[in-house]
């Protein structure tokens, strides 16, 4: 038992996952969910993951000494705002949000601000690397986070035994712990998780450039565009608020990407389009290109 | 029965898979390979996809009243070049490539050009959109067309009962046919293909990027990466080809991308990065593409 009762503001997808896997494993005692539509707390409540839940913030907060923030990020800040000083004094607040760097320093000293008791809380940054294209507490389920990285981005000012409890909780639903830099977590998001996505969403969104949309270009793309562009179903309110939230990151891996984009282009012109065996030796540049990209993916982790 | 002998130049997952399920459907009454590589070759008849093989050209074509090239698309006019001779006459010369374009009209003279009886064989430009990043005899299977789309290209040249019979080949795999213009085949396949191929490899480049490499950014590209760029662990070779034989509609295609891209990066330089609620209204135009983005996806037929 880790905690005696962990307050789950958003109960969705994850932290949905997080309520039932905690409550599987033992970690918590009590989980309390709190929301602003009343049907999905209900089916929170029947699918088990919360004991009981309220629609506003006061009575969700009162007695936690778990907080875990998972509503869209773009809302975590005016929340934390408003139940911090209903927080129980040694209470650790926690998030589950795409994106870190100022927003935590931000909840950091929201939450340090406030007139003791209230408003003493440690915030531990998260950021469970789990999910998919679906949304909401339907999907949720106890083993999402199974094997998945659990990133967390403690700073000089966050409270170690915090870290330790929030780490422990982690591990305890099954998945592996990573600590760094609120700031590198950013960059490395922006690579790794944040341009994919906005990746597949132009992908689709070429589909209303004026030379395409006349044509029915549309109708033969089967397989291939549909699996990569899979995750262009996730929520659009979500992926704004994170492009909009870790802008400077992200425009910077545009950037990157832009440039390997013009590069792999210039390898492509630079082939000749004519001439007779497949290996004739002078369009080496792209196939190093093609060749180097395919073992880098075989690099990814399974 | 549609034909009495069918002659596949190449037998990997395409080739492969379309003698297995010709000769499960009983489309075909013997099929005979041809390759590169005796164990391949071996291969394919322990599955019972060719009942004989041969690693020289005239003795493969010798019978065939259907060939089927199959071979990377780089290859295709050598070995059509090499088999012209050797045609029964009236046999129907089809592929299995994906870019069409000069290719069908090059194939088409190499085919019309031969004296008679040898080279006055018809020829139909076809291309099943089937396949996986996985490649080989090895990876082959008799349901591969199943619902997939098989594209004829027939120009003003072909002659009209070959293109029934290669098309009664395709519907009797459980491919659905659809017959376009070579050149609109290619400006088409460049977008919904080619293009997302080319984004994928890119993807996985973008790791080599001086500003990247150093970082221990790849460690934590799990799970939406990973499946996103799953085709980029399609052969280099391939696509290579692919880019080449098809230079002009992808570079297009790239361009018009790269348009959608710095729309997309404008959008969110456009967003105000700090500010309170969610939804305050000012960052549209990202929120506006992002939703259509995902209006489209829900297009592509599944």
């Amino acid at each position: 038992m880790l905690f005696k009762q962990m307050t789950v503001i958003g109960v969705g997808l994850i932290g949905g996952s997080l309520a039932l896997a905690a409550k599987r494993k033992g970690l918590v005692q009590t989980v309390v969910g709190y929301g602003n539509k009343r049907g999905d707390l209900h089916k929170a409540a029947s699918m088990g993951a919360v004991d009981r839940f309220f629609l506003t913030l006061p009575k969700a907060i009162e007695g936690a000494d778990l907080i875990v923030l998972a509503t869209p990020i773009g809302a975590f800040e005016h929340i934390t705002k408003a139940f911090a000083p209903y927080l129980k004094p040694g209470a650790i607040v926690t998030d589950v949000g795409s994106v870190k760097g100022e927003l935590v320093s931000k909840i950091e000293s929201l939450l340090s601000g406030g007139t003791p008791p209230a408003g003493r809380a440690s915030f531990v940054g998260g950021h469970p690397m789990a999910g998919s294209e679906k949304s909401g507490i339907q999907s949720a389920f106890p083993t999402l986070f199974d094997k998945a990285l659990a990133i967390l981005t403690p700073t000089s000012k966050t409270d170690k035994k915090a870290v330790e409890k929030v780490s422990a909780l982690w591990e305890g639903v099954g998945a592996e712990v990573v600590k760094i830099d609120p700031i590198k977590h950013d960059q490395v998001m922006a690579v790794v998780s944040h341009l994919p996505h906005l990746v597949a969403y132009s992908l689709m969104e070429l589909f209303s450039h004026p030379r395409l949309i006349k044509s029915d270009t549309l109708s033969f793309a089967a397989g291939g565009l549909r699996d990569f562009t899979r995750i262009a179903e996730s929520s659009p309110d979500m992926w704004r608020d994170i492009f909009r939230l870790n802008k400077t990151a992200v425009v910077e891996a545009i950037d990157l990407y832009q440039e390997t984009l013009e590069k792999m282009k210039k390898a492509i012109l630079a082939v000749p389009q004519k001439g007779g065996k497949p290996s004739a030796g002078n369009d080496d540049t792209l196939l190093k290109i093609l060749n180097n990209a395919k073992t880098i993916r075989q690099k990814i982790r399974s």
